[in-house]
């Protein structure tokens, strides 16, 4: 079958859930797709997300070159997420780590996982 | 710091999205949690979302058996989604397989990755 990405689930504000994940299996960041978004991602095959504070495209590394190029794009069952396995140049985090998910709850306490790239 | 699931960022519906990773590395599923189903699922350590369909809690596996055993609760950096380390038993896909990512877009077309488990 054709993928349409207008036959995803998006939710009232037009958006879906795209989580990345390295192609080495770990976590990167959780971002949001509209159906433009998720598009273009498919025909540049470079991951491209819907900014909900700016309202506006985010060619992911554009300004920093730490680009998500897309390996392979998988939607979930219910069609309301998905799931993209990326190649990653270097952190995807803003704050310079390479993944957002580098606080852990250890005992009932946060615990930084991962500092910095420097 | 000790965690305090308040301090959360929580949609305009009280929920924030958690992903489910299996110990192995597998994106097994991503769905919703409010702030009692975080302290839930770290209190008794078996992952417990909030059902939007249902409007009620979800302990995962309670009525199918496959319950995820919670391993590691991460927060990312803005503090709006979480990643759920976890020990899965049997297929956390209703669909009886073992993730809900199980369909791939290849050169524009749906194809399935993965059998449902007999």
């Amino acid at each position: 079958m054709r993928f349409d990405p207008a036959t995803l689930k998006f939710d009232d504000k037009g958006l879906i859930p795209a989580i990345a994940q390295d192609e080495d299996g770990a976590v990167l960041m959780m971002a949001w797709m509209n159906v433009e978004a998720v598009a273009k991602t498919l025909s540049t095959r470079r991951v491209t997300y819907w900014s909900r504070s700016r309202q506006a495209f985010w060619i992911k590394g554009e300004t920093s070159g730490h680009i998500q190029e897309l390996i392979d794009l998988r939607v979930d069952c219910d069609r309301d997420c998905l799931l993209l396995i990326v190649r990653q140049t270097g952190p995807a985090c803003h704050t310079n780590r390479r993944s957002c998910f580098y606080t852990s709850v250890i005992s009932g306490d946060e615990v930084e996982l991962m500092a910095p790239e420097s």
